[in-house]
């Protein structure tokens, strides 16, 4: 049936055939790579164009990537680019109550500021994109189109920081950034991307330490320390879906950022940067979607509510489409983000089976029998089939809007609960290599004592193809020893295969 | 006393010593011109760092420009960015409401989607940058970093429309764009700007019209014809602060974007495009200021009412601090921006001067006295001196908020109101060239029947320094005869100089 409705199964489009749900997982990492942004994602550009196309557009089979001309950039088409919205949303509220200020900087950046902090140009020269040519001009000066801002934050901050009085400063900005990929997913990796960037100043290293943790490892060209969500996806893969790091005084020292302490001593500030980028939106899908395709938690879904009215006789037409408007009223004006599919284009069943693809929570069907009896059906996208189907729900405003409201509650802690136990029961904890090797081969994470080399870092990747993606924050008590060397080791380290 | 405050004097940044206030003036203008970005105010970098320092920061001197290696580029600091943040607030719920959904496309253009409309790559050529290494290699073909994105939208709009079902397509994007502007000035002209751009495609033109002018002409490189919103700034020069375009079939043609009509004919389809961006920050400062600094009208101002607390002895501070406080929760949990400025560093009348210089529409004062009466004293920006000033007001929470949204509406208005006398009062209706010329020497707008050729057009340029900035909605009735050749005119123009 799903090709009669000339929709494209997305099973295809997954690397494992069934996309379950897994959260994230709050932790320290390693440290010895560049914040990096991981291999791609076994999305097509169809894919890209299920998760983002408009809600305006018949046909989900068009696509939204670009020709090859422009390799590796996304156009996020509406019903995408609501749920970055929504993300957004959320964020804004959170920085400023924590006393951050959002501002904007220059996305140009001078290519000499980049070589300010020596492991900062190591890490990003190789994804640069440069401007050479400036209104017809060859530059002086080749500018770097921002991959990120530290460099040209820093060098406002050594202007606008001079006495202990001016910190902490925080500001955030949103805005896209540029990184030269050579192999790119829509969401997951993308050579342009849109991003908020945070950027703390404070007087003393704790105080940075805390901000960085207060905000969200792997390691980032310049960074002391970082700190990473590592998100399971359906398959199991890990996903860096965000990371915060403490900069220490790398670039206040490479950039001479200076403030007078209480004591009238010039010091350099201690400084944080953290970011969440559009990738959120491909950690959301790959977490919580199916074979039928996407299921958007309720709190970040452009629409919550579908209403699908059904008739097949003329006459029973009108009172449908009155029902279901007068419904569409109701749970608007109660603040739920509700869609009413009323086109005659498209059969029930086929709008069932798109409006599931897309992820809406919550669907209301509505027929002569419905209007009838003053009720709507309403189904469940995260409870397929009956189960997830209940009756007789009454069209009385306060009933509905209540019943509405209640379950979108309940399939947002639901999915929430079915990811963090789909995560927990994937993780396995391991005391030697041979029960890495096991835990890996059978696709789940690794957890186990490590103190171990480079080199053997190394091997595991080489000889299991997964790499240590954090330390977790939770660390087990008692003595450890190193799961590869039999050496004391401090903390557990989780492997996993990883996008 | 200014100089005492280290506050640098605003009226040396002006171009002229009194900063005076004038509201947008809508109108359909002149054909002959691409949209250019006027030539730059009188702003120095100092007073950039004014209208944009963070409320962070103490010293209001600091510069926000940067040096000379990142010419013309603004960093906006968080207090301008609230002002634009209130301006995008206010545009998402109008651009929503009438059926636009955001999106985002990506700012790397393929150099060969701009010399697809002749006239667009005439037009936009000069002020492009060019992305000519990315990833360490010479890129085969150029990118352009978008100057706006006609071109982009189109190459996918022929792959998402394909029948006039798929019609209207109306989508916004929020983003950065580029010119590479020769002569730069923070806010009203910088190499970098943010705005808004609005692109639709309709199934007839009469539809897309409709679209045009329900949105906002000068002449925009592959428009035919332009709507424009000319503003009266304080020193009475015109401000080009939005503008509307109707594209007609210019790019559909060239990218062929085509849909299949109701008899089953395909089409290219008409489309508009329209924008407003960061330049109208400064569009309001120029408008509402005067010499003590910004007078921010109280729907765009990142602080609405600034409490500043008075006291001498420190058996003093705490009352005062404790009533300055109750007052502040009391705004604040009626939705109103309040900042309760309660820093020791600084005395009462730096602070008067400096939130004056900010801006913001109302400040209350509270001394030990107003604590023992339980009341307030309420000062007005827009309403110097004594006059402005109020004492008495109960601190009874009810009393008070009703007091203060009162007093915020009554501003705005006042403001608007000024604003639209001032540029009324500064138009001069001419029959004659030399009328024309009396009006613009005594720096007035001209307003007369026009009929003449593109050279007289330069010719009045050229004598006057004055062009034609746009032609009214709002015609008289009658006959008219241009009053530069005598001979029969449809409409009158209007003629002033401009940024």
């Amino acid at each position: 049936m799903v090709s009669s409705l000339r929709l494209p199964s997305l099973t295809s489009l997954f690397s494992s055939p069934s996309i379950l749900r897994p959260p994230p997982l709050l932790c320290r990492p390693h440290h010895h790579h560049k914040l990096s942004f991981p291999p791609p994602l076994p999305l097509t550009a169809a894919f890209s164009s299920q998760t983002t196309s408009a809600s305006t557009t018949e046909n989900p089979r068009k696509q939204t990537n670009q020709d090859q001309k422009i390799r590796g950039t996304m156009v996020i088409r509406p019903y995408g680019y609501a749920i970055w919205e929504a993300i957004q949303d959320y964020l804004n509220v959170k920085f400023k109550e924590t006393g951050h200020s959002n501002m904007y900087f220059p996305q140009f950046i001078p290519f000499s500021f980049i070589e300010k902090e020596a492991s900062h140009v190591e890490g990003f020269s190789p994804e640069l994109a440069l401007v050479t040519i400036g209104g017809g001009k060859e530059l002086e000066e080749k500018l770097v189109v921002r991959p990120t801002s530290e460099t040209i934050v820093n060098h406002m901050f050594t202007q606008w920081i001079h006495s202990y009085r001016d910190l902490p400063l925080m500001v955030n900005q949103w805005a896209n950034v540029t990184r030269w990929e050579m192999r790119t997913k829509p969401f997951v990796r993308t050579l342009e991307f849109l991003w908020q960037e945070g950027h703390t100043a404070h007087a003393n290293p704790e105080e940075a330490e805390k901000e960085v943790e207060n905000q969200k490892q792997r390691h980032f060209a310049g960074a002391d320390r970082t700190y990473t969500i590592e998100a399971m996806m359906g398959d199991r893969k890990a996903l860096q879906a965000g990371t915060s790091h403490n900069l220490g005084q790398n670039f206040s020292r490479a950039f001479g950022t200076q403030f007078m302490d209480e004591n009238g001593e010039r010091q350099h500030v201690w400084q944080t940067s953290w970011a969440v980028s559009t990738r959120f939106v491909g950690g959301i899908i790959m977490t919580h979607g199916d074979d039928s395709g996407l299921m958007l938690p309720p709190k970040v879904a452009p629409i919550q509510v579908v209403i699908v009215p059904i008739w097949k006789k003329e006459d029973e037409k009108t009172g449908v489409l009155n029902a279901a408007s007068s419904v569409k009223k109701v749970l608007q004006s109660a603040g739920i983000k509700v869609k009413l599919d009323d086109t005659d284009q498209r059969t029930p069943g086929w709008k069932f089976n798109f409006w599931e693809m897309k992820g809406v929570p919550l669907r209301i069907e509505i027929g002569p029998r419905d209007v009838l009896s003053a009720s709507v059906v309403i189904s469940r996208r995260d409870v397929p089939g009956k189960q997830g189907k209940v009756f007789g729900i009454s069209m009385e405003p306060s009933i509905l809007e209540a019943y509405v409201k209640d379950k979108l509650d309940e399939i947002q802690s639901s999915l929430l609960g079915r990811a963090t136990s789909f995560r927990d029961s994937n993780i396995v904890d391991v005391s030697s290599y041979d029960e890495l090797k096991a835990a890996i081969t059978i696709g789940k994470w690794a957890r186990g004592p490590w103190s171990a080399s480079d080199a053997d870092e190394q091997r595991v990747k080489e000889e299991t193809g997964a790499t240590i993606r954090c330390f977790p924050f939770e660390q087990p008590q008692g003595t450890k020893t190193c799961l590869m060397t039999g050496s004391p080791a401090e903390e557990v380290a989780i492997f996993a295969k990883s996008y």
